[in-house]
C-alpha cells in the first residue's frame, strides 16, 4: 500500500558502521527564525537578543540562539535516522562550534558509529555522530545522538554489536570555539539582566528557575515545524489517538529550549551553550502540561583562548507539572509529575 | 447601525464586468513572512529552504515559496471580491509568471470576467481574474477565481449573465516563466530529499503522501491573518458558534499549503508551482481535523525554455481524518471523513 | 526555598521617588517581528505593511507598527516594575517620538515618579515614567504608567505620598514627531484601503468596526514572549488553575493590539498612533473570548510641522463577547460580556 517514492526511513538494518548520511533540505536560516524561537520560548540571553549588545562584547551581531541551531540540525536527521524510533536515548559530545548567523545556511551529515541489535530482535539501538555545517562548509555543531530503532523485519541479520566509548563530558579544553574572543570589560551586567559573573557560581550549587510555562498544541508544532523536524508523533493526533499514549507527543528538543529560557532567572549571564555532555528525555510532555526547571552548578573549568569567560558545567532538570522549590529528582511518568528531562552542558560566562 | 466609513463589501449587485479593482494593502513580504511559512506547514522544498541550494540551480537567492504568493495576492482580494461570499467555487488559469523574493512588495488587481445570477435571486456567481504584482509593477500571479456572492437586495436587478470560457488546464506552452533557467546538472538530489527525476514519473501514477497534520485554531488564524486574508468566518467564535457549523472554517488555502508540504513525501523534486489548472474545497476542515493527501500524475510535458526541467500535472486531495493509503476519492462532509481538496496543478521538476 | 540568584522582582518599599532603572535585555527588531505581529493582529495598514507606501510618502520604509515598539519597550520594564504588580492601574503621557525600523535596537529606563501606599498597607501605587530609546540613545516612546504592586513587608516604612501631576491629554502640539514630514499627495487612498481624510471624521463619531477575533491561548502566549514580557499570570497555567480566576490572563497590550487591527474597518488611513492620553483595562481577557471594537472621536487637531497631516484623539473600547453595534459601554466582568480597554490616543491621518 506504500508508494516506493515515499520515504519510509532506515530500518536498524539498514544501518552500517562508518556509514556517513548527508542529509536532505539544507536551511537558511534568519532574523524570521529567531523572532519566532523569541516568541516560542520568551529567551532573553542579551547575546542573542540585541545586535548591539553582541557586537560590543565581540561578535558580528547577534547570533542565532544555539538550541535553534541545535534543532535545526537535529531536524535535518529525522527523516535518515529516526523516522522509525521508539526512544531517543541519550546526547553526548555535543560542541558548538562556530556561531551561526542570521542568513547563515545549515546542512547536515552523520556518521554511524555504533550499532546494537536488542535481545528481543524487534529493536536496536543506532549511534551517529551528527555535524552541522555552514555555507563555507565549516562545521559549526557535532553532537553523538543514540536512538532505539525498529527493525523492518525481526529475521534480518544484526551486525555484530559496536558501541561507541562516548566521553563522560566534554573536555573544557575545547569550548570556547563557537564564540568569538568575549571583551568582559565590555559586558554590561543591567543590560543583561544579571549581577553575576563566572566566580560568583559554585560547585553544588543549586537554582530554581521560579517560573513555569504551559505549553499549548500549537506551539510545539510550530516549533517542531520551523525546525522541518518530521517525527510523526507530534504531529497527527488521529494516529497518535490510537497510540500510547492518545495523544501528541512534544518534542523533546522543545522541553531543552523551555529550560533553557527559564534558566536566564538565575542564570542571565550565561550567554552560550558550548557543549552538550549529556541528556536524556526520561519522561514524556503533552499539551496542556506546565514546565519548570533547575539547575545545579556540577563544574567550573577556565575556557583556553578565552580569559574574559569561564566555563560552567550544568546539570538542569525540567519538569511536567511540579514547582522546583526543593530541587525534585523523582522521574515524571506520563501520568504523574516529575522530571522529564536531565541535560548536562557546559555554557561560557564572563569573568 | 453600521457606519458608512465601514467596509461592508461588494455584493453581487455591485460588480460589474469589465470592472476593475484595485486592492489595498500592499506587503512587503520578508524572511520572516518565510519563517512563519515554514513553521506553519514545515515545508521541505530545497529551491524555498536554502538560499545556496536555490543559487546553484538559478536563483538569485531562495524564493518565497509560491503558495505563501498565492496567498498573499488572494487575501488583498478577499475585501473587495469575497466578503459577502457564500462559497468559494473554483479556481482555474493560475499563472506564476515570476519568482518573489524576500524584500518585494506585493499588490493585486482583480477583473471582473464573469457574473451569473442564481434562480433564487439571492446570489450570484461572480468570476474575477486576479493577478498580483511587484514593486516594479510585474505581473507575478494571475489566477481565475469564481464565487458565490450575496445579493444586497433580492429585488435588485441582475445583469445578463455572462460566463468566461475557463481553460480546462493551464497550456505547458506558458509554464517556466516563473522560476529562472533550472540548471539541471547542478541539482543536488541528495540535498533535494528524493531521487526522483521528471522520467521516473508515469501518468496514472498514484502517491500516497502517508503523513498526517492535525491543525489548531491558532495556526490556521495565525496563517489567515499573516496573508491578511479578512474572511470573517476564520475568526469569530462569537458568532459562528451560532452559524452552521458551530465552530470557526479554516480558510481552504490553508488545506492547499498543507497538502503541499504533505507532498514532499513523495514529489520531494518538484521544487515550483507553476500552474494552477483547477480548484475545489470540497468539504470544509475544522480545528481538530487532521490533514492527509495523495496525488495522481495526470499528465507529463516540455517545458519551452526550460531544457532541464520537465512539468507534471498533479492532481492532489487532501482528506480529512482518512489516511490515503487506499487513494480516497468519496467527498467529506461536515460530518464524515474525506476528501476535502481536490487540487489540479502543473509543476516543474529537474529532468 | 528561593535563591538570591533570582530575580524576585521589586517590591512597593523597593522603589524610592527619582530612581531610575536601566532595563535589561536589549532588544533588535526585524523583519521577523514585524511578520509575528501581522500574524498575530492581521493588522493592514498600508504605511506598516509595506516598504513601497511607506517610501512614497516620507519614510525610510516600513516602520514597525507603533504598538509593536511599545509592546517590546513595555515588556523590558516588567521585571523590574510589575512582577510583583497586583494591577496595571492606567497609562498617560505617551509619545511615539520616532519611527522605529527593522533593525533597529530598543532598549528601556524607567524613572520612579510617584508612590502612594494603599490604606490597607499591603500595596501601594507605584508610577514611573519608562523611555525607550533606539540604538543612537535617541528615544523613541515616552509614556506614564501606574501600578499597585505587593509590599514584600507590611510593616515595611512608607514614603510620604507623592501622586504626579499628569496631563489629561498628550498637546498636539508635541505630535507629529514620530514619523517624517509625510506627503499626503501621494498617499493612495485605493491602496490605503479608505477614502476617508481628516476632514471626514467628525469629533462626536462613532464607528463600530464590525469584526470579532477570538484569541486561543497559543496566541496570547507567542505575542507576550515575542515582548519577552514575563508577567507570570499569563504563562502558567498550573499555578493559575489555583488563582482568582482558574486560568492564564491575556497580557492588555494584547487586547490593545487587537482593537487597532480591528479599527482598520473605519479608520484605514489612521496610519500611525503618535500618543497615548490614557487607557485602562477595565476587566480581563481569558482565551476564548472574542474581542469586538468600537471608537469615537473625541478631538481633531492640526499638528505643528506637518501641514498634510492632522491629529484624530479617538477612544477605543474593546469588548469581550460583545458586538459594539450599539456602542457599549458598560464593563465587563470576569463572567460577564462588556468593555475590557478603554484606550484615548492621539492618531495622525492624511487632510
Amino acid at each position: 500500500m506504500t508508494d516506493s517514492k515515499t520515504n519510509q526511513g532506515n530500518f536498524f538494518e539498514d544501518f552500517r558502521i562508518g556509514q556517513v548520511i548527508r542529509h536532505s533540505t539544507p536551511r537558511t536560516v534568519t532574523a524570521g527564525d529567531q523572532a519566532l524561537y523569541t516568541a516560542l520560548y520568551g529567551s532573553r540571553f542579551a547575546v542573542q537578543s540585541s545586535d548591539e549588545f553582541a557586537r560590543a562584547v565581540g561578535y558580528a551581531r547577534a547570533p542565532l540562539d544555539d538550541l535553534l541551531v541545535f534543532h535545526v540540525v537535529f531536524g535535518k536527521t529525522v527523516p535518515d535516522i529516526s523516522l522509525n524510533a521508539v526512544a531517543n536515548l541519550g546526547y553526548a559530545e555535543g560542541q558548538f562550534l562556530k556561531p551561526v548567523y542570521p542568513g547563515d545556511t545549515l546542512s547536515a551529515t552523520s556518521e554511524v558509529i555504533g550499532l546494537k541489535e536488542n535481545s528481543n530482535k524487534k529493536t536496536g539501538t543506532v549511534y551517529v555522530r551528527s555535524t552541522g555545517f555552514n555555507q563555507a562548509g565549516e562545521p559549526v555543531l557535532s553532537y553523538v545522538r543514540w536512538v532505539m530503532v525498529r527493525k523492518r523485519d525481526e529475521a534480518a541479520p544484526a551486525p555484530k554489536a559496536q558501541v561507541p566509548e562516548l566521553a563522560p563530558a566534554v573536555s573544557p579544553d575545547v569550548l570556547g570555539a563557537g564564540c568569538p574572543k568575549i571583551a568582559g570589560k565590555l559586558w554590561d551586567d543591567a543590560l543583561a539582566g544579571s549581577a553575576h559573573r563566572f566566580k560568583d557560581y559554585e560547585v553544588g550549587e543549586r537554582i530554581d528557575h521560579v517560573d513555569g510555562m504551559t505549553v499549548e498544541e500549537a506551539e510545539h508544532m510550530l516549533a517542531t515545524r520551523l525546525y522541518q523536524n518530521t517525527a510523526k508523533v507530534h504531529f497527527n493526533q488521529f494516529s497518535e489517538a490510537k497510540g500510547r499514549f492518545g495523544r501528541r507527543l512534544i518534542y523533546g528538543g522543545h522541553v531543552i529550549s523551555l529550560a533553557r529560557a527559564l534558566s536566564f532567572n538565575g542564570l542571565g549571564n550565561v550567554f552560550h551553550v558550548a557543549g552538550i555532555n549529556g541528556g536524556r528525555h526520561v519522561a514524556p510532555l503533552f499539551a496542556g502540561g506546565t514546565v519548570f526547571a533547575w539547575s545545579e552548578i556540577i563544574a567550573a573549568a577556565d575556557v583556553p583562548a578565552q580569559s574574559d569567560v569561564g566555563a560552567l558545567r550544568i546539570r538542569t532538570r525540567a519538569t511536567r507539572d511540579l514547582p522546583c522549590g526543593d530541587f525534585p529528582e523523582k522521574d515524571a511518568t506520563a501520568e504523574e509529575p516529575g522530571v522529564i528531562l536531565d541535560f548536562d552542558y557546559w555554557a561560557l560566562i564572563p569573568r
